[in-house]
């Protein structure tokens, strides 16, 4: 590999995204999305005591689901790296509590899927692992009683808020395959617009994917129709706007080749879902179902996807810290 | 870089630590490794309104201090690998957030300084990245009132408890220099005894430090004597016996060259800590001060730095769930 420019690495043996699984919650199962996921939960339990019981064995199932797709056994995956939104990434230590396989656990808030996949990518073509597994996850009642409300308030939602995705998304990368192909990731730095309103995170984010995404293009040398399709995590049908205009005010149209994961998974007419999708499971999952479906299928080629994530927590909102952005960004081609 | 046995990476062109830079609060500055660290703070806040303030700026002036004493500007930084203990990793996301460093955020509890020096060193030797900054920083106060009770309590602790170190510790990583080299890693698997008492982490990581332990002697061939000190992260005075003790059983003598961080940090019998000293801050500070100083002056010439983490929270803990725990290794020579 080949550092490019400021923040960018290009693969010279571009890592393999061997096999994906997804796994999503009700709401999920009632969107537009619905028939690429692996598995459908008809409610946020699943048999479980408590929603973060559930959202480990999410976890587990998702990364067991990857990697029994990929035809592999636990014990020929060298490495994991996973995250998620919980308080220490418990979703992540207690899901892949059984698994065996070495972890380095990752944290990017909403970024953490995309996160991974660079570091898997880099450890797959550098290090002399073989296979590596990338998980996120996330759910809609752990992370509402974290870092809202308890849900039984029935708090009222303001238009500006995302509905976080319950589910979890996993990748096996692996050193040799036919495709689709890694080719090249851009890691994010902190960026933060001094917005501090926790119920906008889509306006919070937006300034560190358009921060990725210009860097990206500059360190490549790519223009944005280079892609066919552009996929930012989750900033939702508000963050998607500014990130559009953000783009637009600084000479790049990205009109026809781009969307959001979090606009993506739900119906905002039927859904009462608000601003869209958020969470890490959004782009886990909506890459691992639909996205991954489609390279496959050929009916997209050169994708770059591109994780935003709120680098906030409820104790720094009541300290009146404003929300830091993260992004970061992974180019994938057939 | 080559991967050898079930866990471990050797370096071919091992990378080196070009510096290191620590400070740490009141309490570590009346230990007996004091004159080791870069900065000591005369009280828990230094100027900030409250302890999760003042922990980012710990992290953020001993990640300047770090840059600073390598004689780079952060421009000349390629990559940081940074994490902590408060939910969501806002030490790391906050006192990192005006650095414009491209930023991997992770999370391994208290074994997170490790995990960063080991991807650190992957992307050292692999990224053509020349220099990366490895931080983990914790915080007695704002630890205690997030993983136990509020301080103004004054809650009694139980004499297995451990006291989370006040602090942060900074490595700068390059791709060239003249050592000390981080010559092989061993990353951990979640290790499981069904430990349940959450004042007694030392005895609910011991398992996973003897694991991450055996593994390397067995993937590298190297055998205790190997090493002229072996040092866990925070495994405290009972978790090192613990340790010492499974070692033992299985024909591991570590007597003469083995010690803890947790037990190097305080005075165990003037500075009432109980089982000696926990928290990321344990094993970053002690590396970054005492253990580098040790190295460049010769009088160690090969270590083995083990970090220890417990992957827990309150919420797992009030649900019942034992204390999952990992360990990641690197070696470092002279």
């Amino acid at each position: 590999m080949r550092k490019i420019g400021k923040q960018s690495i290009l693969f010279d043996n571009p890592p393999t995204i061997l096999e994906t699984a997804s796994i999503v919650g009700p709401k999920e199962s009632d969107g537009p999305l619905a028939k690429y996921f692996d598995q459908v939960l008809e409610d946020e339990f699943w048999g479980e005591k408590t929603w973060e019981k559930a959202e480990s064995k999410i976890v587990k199932e998702t990364a067991n689901a990857a990697i029994s797709k990929a035809g592999l056994s636990g014990s020929e995956v060298d490495y994991c790296f996973s995250g998620d939104l919980l308080n220490q990434s418990i979703s992540s230590s207690f899901g892949l509590r059984d698994s065996n396989i070495p972890l380095f656990g990752i944290f990017g808030a909403c970024s953490t899927f995309v996160e991974g996949l660079g570091l898997g990518a880099v450890f797959a073509e550098a290090s002399g692992a073989n296979n590596i597994l990338c998980c996120a996850s996330s759910h809609f009642c752990s992370a509402e009683k974290q870092f809202r409300f308890p849900l039984e308030l029935g708090n009222q939602r303001p238009p500006s808020a995302q509905w976080t995705v319950t589910g979890a998304g996993a990748a096996i990368i692996s050193k040799t395959g036919k495709g689709p192909f890694i080719t090249s990731m851009t890691t994010g730095k902190i960026v933060d617009k001094g917005i501090k309103d926790s119920n906008n995170m889509g306006a919070a984010m937006a300034p560190a994917a358009f921060d990725t995404l210009i860097t990206h293009f500059k360190d490549t040398g790519r223009s944005p129709s280079y892609y066919d399709g552009i996929f930012t995590g989750d900033l939702g049908h508000i963050g998607k706007e500014i990130l559009i205009d953000l783009l637009k005010q600084n000479g790049y149209n990205v009109k026809s080749n781009y969307n959001d994961c979090g606009v993506l998974i739900f119906d905002r007419e039927t859904q009462d879902t608000h601003a869209g999708g958020s969470g890490c499971a959004c782009i886990a999952t909506v890459f691992s179902g639909y996205l991954f479906n489609q390279l496959r299928a050929k009916k997209y080629k050169k994708i770059l996807l591109i994780a935003t994530g709120a680098l906030t927590n409820s104790t720094t909102a009541q300290q009146g810290e404003s929300i830091p952005g993260i992004a970061h960004a992974v180019s994938i081609e057939i």
